[in-house]
């Protein structure tokens, strides 16, 4: 993975080249920090050392009673899904493969009616194996397979934490269960057995992927000119200090739209804490150049625009044409067209002083998405180590957790209570 | 369509009531010109008009041509193609509906290897029959229609303007033509031949969806206190004033996750200009609160968050469990898990001081679409009259559009050569 941030030199926000070499001593001592708790496997840190301590045999074994499925249906939310739904969009399979990472009943019936539920493999995902959405959903395909006269116990892998639901599950039933490692929280654990199960099942290069991960790893060190991790986080985070709150997320290829999702979760998450952060906004080029390109270039400078693309992809060629205007498309192909609207679009922003980042991979496949799972997760953390804040916690959420439990008859919660006191300004 | 502003009172930043009531005067003001503009059919403001204008009669002869096809592939990108995808995600129909709205090589073939393109329809749309990305992928899909023995003639629906490459094709071959009105932007003509054409396709009720949009139009009137498009338009524009410059718009239906795509077009688009505008960040509930209420919650108060929702919906009842801790799910559904999610987090982003909006409709359903998508154009065009920008227009495409046309060999254009100019800062 390689990352250009010349386009921040002078841009408004911008970071000088002075501003980053002064930066850079902060990275050297965060660098430090993030060394320690590598080398003392502490919660969060330990999420670096997968690359060394993930057992991709253990993997492939658990998930080796399932004999080629026709699909594949996780039932996970946020970090215990998106992982596993970017690798699995790079790296692919036969079998087709589903989230069921939300509660919308609409959307779970249509599901489940047009799966071929014997044919399925279901994989739950819940550390603790309490998570509410999670452990509906699972209630709801067990019951529909029963139904279908499918024995579920037969059809599902758990990945799950030492004790909880889903682990006596497993004891009781004899399912193959993978462990979610220790210190690793759920937006860090793609290249874990929580986003590498998915892939061992479709047959995929699970050592590929590790290895890209082990790359970028091998490049962490004490300066940002050196690592392009780092370059990244320290180049975000300069630029949040001066006003650059949105970060614009744009993959060049579609098969990166889910890592477009998985980063937003990442960078919110762990960032977004103590009145800081920076909120990512997910778009996708060339697409959202007829759509968000408008706002980038001429609405606030509060954006760091980021723009992802691999130097190599298999290509489709364009007809030669005698439509007007059009003849210059022919013999052409959809790839260089591709590649032409992002350096276009870069170079519009340079024009508009938009700060604007291009990271590269050599190829989207099990090996770049490995370098670019590992390397954003890295950028984080240092962005985290440079903003002081506690990257691997997410306490705000837990409010709402109680609200909804309580309203649901889960127990007494003051949070419910809330709920009720709602005021209201209804335009009806 | 119901617009709660009750929680934006109260928060940081937040609009009082005496404020919302002397902006007011402004919202008075705006109307009158948003319905001087609609009388005189000027430019944009004829997309208020579509209710009574769009003739549903005109569009399903057009597409009677086509009996029952397996899959409709639109051609088409940013206006072209979302507005169609939004409605299409919520009326549905038996083809398997898919949108080449991008120029990416790998999920082009990958979509041509898998159509049945005999049964097949193709619906090209661009108004001046030149978008480089949508007649490339058109002249692509026409080959492979060619390759495999089929007629693209007769496969093939287009909808342009009065004149350029599409119209004249159409004349040539006697394709069935849908005219792109005048005086309708691309991000305000889903309720016309441009989004409607695949409903008729699928044999929807193209009058409901029109009806949901007049019943809008018919709300609109000089207060914000009694119009739920001009509440939501009038606040957004207070709240982004007061520094929420980011929209996070949030609805808690998997079948509308296509309309937060078109939203952000809709508001980037038309607000983001002269330094001004509010960032769509697109979410999706109950999801995103495992990625992104963490920042919404405790990160900068830069924010509005949307909540949307169905008042009903078919629902999937939870199976009882004897699951520890999880008892309180059984005999409950994924809709009540859902709403008191939805409940939850709003409670949660209020007692955080983080301003938000509830909007809720009946159904999720052809009426319903029509009501959000009416109201939604409604509200940004208030929007941009009370920020004084030009909401109809995308002047900032144009540098990148030909910057990529010189880079392509299309013409001799100062903008591509600042692609060769680009200053390098690489960390490889």
């Amino acid at each position: 993975m390689q990352v250009d941030i010349g386009n921040v030199l002078s841009a408004t926000p911008g970071v000088s080249r002075d501003g980053l070499e002064r930066l850079d001593d902060d990275v050297a001592v965060a660098h430090e920090r993030i060394e320690t708790g590598r080398a003392d496997a502490e919660h969060g840190y330990a999420s670096l050392n997968l690359p060394e301590t993930v057992d991709t045999d253990a993997i492939r074994q658990a998930v080796s009673r399932f004999d080629d499925p026709e699909a594949i249906v996780t039932v996970g939310i946020g970090g215990s899904a998106l992982g596993s739904a970017t690798i699995d969009a790079v790296v692919g399979g036969d079998a087709e493969t589903y989230y069921l990472d939300n509660v919308d009943p609409e959307a779970t019936t249509s599901l489940l009616e047009s799966l071929p539920l014997s044919e399925t493999v279901v994989n739950v995902v819940s550390r603790s194996g309490t998570t509410a959405e999670t452990l509906a959903n699972f209630l709801v395909v067990r019951e529909a397979m029963a139904d279908a006269g499918v024995d579920w116990a037969d059809r599902t892998l758990v990945t799950t934490g030492e004790s909880g639901n889903l682990r006596e599950l497993a004891d009781q039933h004899d399912l193959p269960a993978l462990d979610v490692p220790d210190g690793v929280p759920g937006r860090f654990s793609a290249l874990s057995t929580v986003g590498l199960a998915v892939p061992a099942l479709q047959g995929a290069d699970l050592d590929a992927i590790v290895a890209g991960a082990r790359a970028e790893a091998d490049r962490l060190s004490g300066s940002l000119f050196e690592s392009p991790a780092y370059a990244y986080g320290a180049t975000s985070y300069a630029l949040t200090q001066r006003g650059a709150s949105v970060n614009a997320f744009v993959p060049y290829t579609e098969s990166l739209e889910y890592f477009a999702e998985w980063f937003a979760q990442l960078w919110a998450e762990s960032l977004g804490k103590d009145g800081l952060g920076q909120t990512p906004a997910r778009a996708l080029g060339a697409t959202d150049q007829h759509s968000q390109l408008q706002l980038y270039r001429a609405g606030p400078h509060d954006k760091q625009v980021t723009l992802l693309r691999p130097r190599e992809r298999d290509d489709h060629g364009i007809p030669e044409t005698d439509l007007e205007g059009l003849s210059y498309l022919g013999g052409s192909s959809l790839g260089d067209l591709l590649d032409a609207e992002f350096e276009a679009t870069e170079a519009s922003l340079a024009a508009a002083g938009v700060p604007n980042v291009r990271i590269e991979v050599d190829r989207v496949d099990a090996q770049g998405i490995g370098e670019l799972l590992y390397a954003m997760e890295a950028a984080c953390v240092l962005y985290g180590e440079l903003a002081n804040v506690s990257t691997f916690t997410q306490p705000a959420v837990e409010w709402g957790k109680k609200a909804a439990r309580g309203l649901l008859g889960g127990g007494d919660f003051a949070e419910a209570d809330a709920v009720a006191d709602k005021t209201r300004l209804v335009i009806d």
